[in-house]
């Protein structure tokens, strides 16, 4: 009935502090001289790709097919698929018809991936993977030129080259993660000009090393020049913040604007027991977290166990809420949370937006 | 186009082994005179949960409301809420309808949590939620006759007690977590009767726990006498089996039921790159898991880093599969696999069922 409260767990969003983190990062690659492409799977949200794109982002970038069509649905006509995609005839049909609408380029890493995206008749914009120490896809940096004239030579516009410095999600790495993936890049633009292919983007970037993307590298580099560090980022987490972020120490708890609403449902063992669990926030625990999620009004709070349907939450300070009252859950990954729900409800009441891309992982 | 295979990644359903788990379990349930009940949870199907009805199942357990709903929905007519729901008016609507399509009952573990209910005109059966040894809801075995006492004087019919034995998910606990479940189901029957509450239900009973499940405690206790261990058994993941179950010694690799196709995108590093990531697998990752999942053809390949859409596979012996080239991923927890995808595609090739309750957190 009108009035009533929503049943739990639901996503909450508060759009005044998403806007603020979309300022922020946009005003960030702006004093940088950074262009801005942001990662949308994050948000998954046609609507706050829109804001993005609205505060100065370049384009979208998204790690499917399925998310591209979803955004270019939603209005964008600049994607970049950051993934070493193995194209078949259907993904090849699909992207000819993303083209139609949009200026995409999709990641490569490998000959053979090359070799299917052009025996099925589709030569999106490349731009060439490397690895900048976070040993997931990705040439080694040296090894982009050799890649890059094979797509040249195979009929591809060859964009640049980009990495994602996912080693950065250490309390001890985030400024060293940036400097790897700045002399990375550097490194791959080199190995390009000396085949002589223009690297006009050099993309990395991820919420925890932004603050550090380095835009030169041993002062030889500058944007622009073809050799230096970064001349594009592409942070994802930022839009919300998480509780990631926050005990890596890139934003504060009470500014992250993406939260689960659970109900405390038990105080069994004197401790809160919500009715949030993983089919609702997620099952991320790197090491170094200290729980599996944080509660935004209770700082001292840790999620010491999680089930599918419950959050065991050690209160620490204060007495336990009580039962049947409800507390905003700080998800610890929040992309994985946001994928796990139809829609976003807002904060200050006016209604709901759709996570228009959940589930789009082909 | 028709004949063209589907994009990666998806849920691969084998029909065939799930049937025979589906059989195996009710067989198993028979021999020890249990009741079996399984937890809908993790197949999230109607279908599928026809199918254990069909085999002999009194009925279905499930976690939430929403799953109750859609289980009513797809002809299931008794169905056991096993959580310490809290109540508020449109839970209590809600419950209301489901009880004019459905026998149903609801766990409870706290005098609050009864009240609320009472206080909004709702009495659904109950039975007492008791501790046996997880640690997360559940009262104290000993305490379960005072709880049941309180809800019989608010007029609750009190069905009996139940348990989850979540320690059992662990490679050296499997036995002795189901003698607690027996332990402290025969403790809390005996205070319920102490008090002069017959406990028709004593229900118990996880995956891995329930080859071990007790029908006796040291030899005073027998089925239907109300001081013996279990009455009832309510497995859930039996139905697929998945990564965990195989590590733990429950079932094998090849008879897992539940795969998720994925495509081999990157060689990079020696390594296979997946496409399927946390987003289609789900990340949970028990500490003594040897990776964050396996491969069906490969018993010795181990996933040993997980991104949203990217599997780092280790392959262990054998040569690499191409580039381009299907595997078959088993996760860790099927359960919050299933939950990130809208259908299932049958192995035979005969078509899709839809995961119906995906997403019915509430």
């Amino acid at each position: 009935m009108p009035g009533e409260p929503r049943p739990t767990p639901y996503l909450r969003l508060d759009v005044t502090k998403a806007s603020a983190a979309i300022e922020g990062m946009a005003a960030h690659a702006r004093s940088r001289g950074l262009a801005l492409r942001p990662h949308a799977k994050t948000h998954k949200s046609a609507r706050l790709g829109r804001m993005q794109l609205e505060a100065g982002a370049v384009g979208l970038t998204v790690a499917t097919v399925g998310e591209a069509e979803v955004f270019a649905d939603g209005g964008c006509d600049d994607l970049f698929i950051a993934y070493p995609l193995w194209v078949d005839p259907a993904k090849a049909r699909r992207l000819a018809a993303l083209q139609d609408r949009a200026r995409v380029a999709v990641g490569v890493d490998s000959t053979a991936g090359i070799a299917a995206m052009a025996a099925h008749g589709i030569r999106p914009d490349v731009l060439v993977e490397v690895d900048s120490g976070h040993h997931r896809t990705g040439v080694p940096p040296a090894a982009a030129g050799a890649l890059a004239r094979y797509a040249a030579k195979a009929g591809f516009a060859v964009r640049g080259v980009f990495t994602f410095p996912g080693h950065s999600y250490s309390t001890q790495t985030r400024a060293s993660a940036a400097d790897d993936e700045a002399a990375a890049l550097a490194v791959a633009a080199q190995s390009l000009a000396a085949l002589g292919i223009p690297c006009q983007v050099r993309s990395g970037g991820s919420t925890p090393s932004a603050a550090f993307a380095a835009v030169s590298v041993g002062g030889v580099g500058r944007v622009g020049d073809g050799i230096g560090g970064l001349t594009e980022l592409r942070p994802g987490v930022y839009v919300f913040g998480d509780a990631q972020q926050v005990e890596l120490g890139v934003c504060a708890l009470e500014d992250v604007a993406l939260t689960v609403v659970a109900t405390v449902v038990s105080h069994a063992g004197g401790r809160v027991i919500l009715d949030a669990g993983s089919k609702a926030l997620g099952a991320d625990r790197a090491p170094w977290a200290t729980g599996f999620g944080r509660v935004q009004e209770a700082p001292d709070a840790r999620i010491v166990a999680l089930s599918e349907h419950h959050a065991t939450v050690e209160w620490g300070s204060g007495p336990l809420p009580a039962l049947g009252s409800r507390v905003l859950v700080v998800p610890n990954h929040v992309c994985t949370t946001v994928n796990l729900a139809d829609e976003y409800v807002l904060a200050d009441g006016t209604g709901t937006w759709p996570v228009d891309a959940r589930g789009r992982n082909w």
